[in-house]
């Protein structure tokens, strides 16, 4: 039987900390202000948006909605985004995508100055999480992954760590994240050779390859400690679930993060992190 | 025994194909050009700086030799940067780092365009070897590991990959790299514990912690191929070698590269096609 490691404990310490900080700022005139750029209304968009919201009033964050419709003009777009972008009173930008197919999204990120980049997509965040260099921010459910990890007293250093997934999103910037704590990682993938053979050797075990329920027990070992950070449909039950078959895991492994109610709860207090550091910055 | 893997016929290769590109871009005008920016006399830099010269004048490419006192002021150099990153004769640019302490080198490497940046030091060539997206070059070493590979026709595909170091000069683009060729990558370093346990599990070792004969016959296996990217003097012998011990470990595994006559032999064939890409995505 696995402990079981939600994540409102850990976004609850991150909104505390950051709940002074803004009441800091604020004495000082500053008030740590997120837009959020939406084109369209993607239930999915919406949803995360609802959450960022909440979770915005909870820490003091100010909130600008830059909704947008699906069919805009690329180049009014682009204009919006300019503005946005330079608006000093807006520290932080979360710009929801993939954009509408008639947007370039490449020129879209970079017209974010990676100061700004609150989910690590422009191309000065990404070299920052390779680099380890404070240009961006780390994309926020990397980060979550990896604040899972330090409040749960995980030592890092030294530790194996295997990562299933090597996006853009998670597989790769997290994989990164453990080597700068110094972690010796290996980032498996759809075209890695017997993955239970190596994840089952990992002390963390990092689940983000978008496939539900696909890591079961012979990728585990119950020392290990296994972070999910898929969020699949599950279309017979009709709920979401983890990248983990949770039930079959769960017995056999030392600690576990559920799906719902683990990973995905921090994230967007990592997106609140974010805007407070940025405006910190100023 | 191991097969011994030279560079001189890799960049023999690479020199060939280069040497026709260079005259199919002479008849249209266009004279592929590489700026060399050097700081003071160090002699590593200048030993390097005659090996490009005559790997240049081999395949007909231009070098400008932009050569600066050690002691020149900072605002004077970014000048001197910045005409040389405007210069649209100049198709791409070797500037020799560290540079000298009165001289911000993050400053210096925002100045350059990376799309003229011909070994990998700026931000978007970073995010480019992270993202496996067309911005900017790799560094020249870790591209010359890969071209070693490719030469002489080892599969990638499905393999494990190990290596050793984790500098952004060639540990952590090349993990990198062999990702993006879909190898299963670990990357190990200073804090890893048990190194050769990790190592030896894998198909393809790249040795690149530049520390002298520090990988030995233990850190193997005898199907594995190594490719040692370590540049070290030794003392003792007067004379460089790499990062592992030769003659220990030669007999025992399948291919090896040896230091010097290994990889650094073709960083600067590497280096040409980098300017050769250059002056062809003019």
């Amino acid at each position: 039987m696995a402990e079981i490691w939600k994540g409102s404990p850990v976004a609850a310490a991150i909104s505390e900390t950051l709940v002074k900080d803004v009441e800091e700022l604020k004495a000082k005139g500053v008030e740590p202000t997120l837009a959020i750029v939406r084109v369209g209304e993607r239930p999915d968009d919406l949803a995360y948006e609802r959450g960022a919201m909440k979770r915005a009033e909870k820490v003091g964050v100010r909130v600008v909605n830059e909704v947008f419709p699906e069919d805009i003009e690329e180049e009014v777009f682009f204009k919006e985004l300019i503005r946005i972008n330079t608006d000093p009173d807006v520290h932080g930008i979360l710009m929801f995508q993939p954009l509408p197919k008639h947007i370039d999204g490449v020129k879209a990120r970079a017209m974010m100055d990676p100061a700004k980049d609150m989910d690590g997509c422009t191309t000065g965040s990404m070299a920052g999480v390779f680099t380890n260099t404070a240009i961006g921010y780390p994309p926020c459910t990397a980060q979550a992954a990896m604040e899972m990890l330090h409040y749960y007293g995980v030592e890092i250093k030294g530790k194996k760590a295997a990562v299933i997934g090597r996006s853009l999103i998670i597989g790769r910037p997290v994989a990164m994240m453990l080597m700068h704590e110094n972690a010796t990682v290996v980032n498996c993938h759809t075209r890695t050779v017997d993955v239970p053979s190596i994840t089952s050797k990992a002390d963390i075990l990092i689940a983000a390859a978008g496939v539900l329920r696909s890591v079961k027990p012979e990728f585990t070992n119950p020392d290990q400690i296994v972070i999910d950070v898929g969020i699949n449909w599950d279309e017979e039950a009709g709920t979401i679930a983890g990248d983990v078959d949770f039930d079959a895991v769960e017995p056999v492994v030392k600690a576990i993060t559920p799906v719902p109610a683990g990973v995905g709860s921090v994230t967007t207090s990592v997106l609140m992190k974010h805007v407070v550091e940025a405006a910190k910055a100023l």
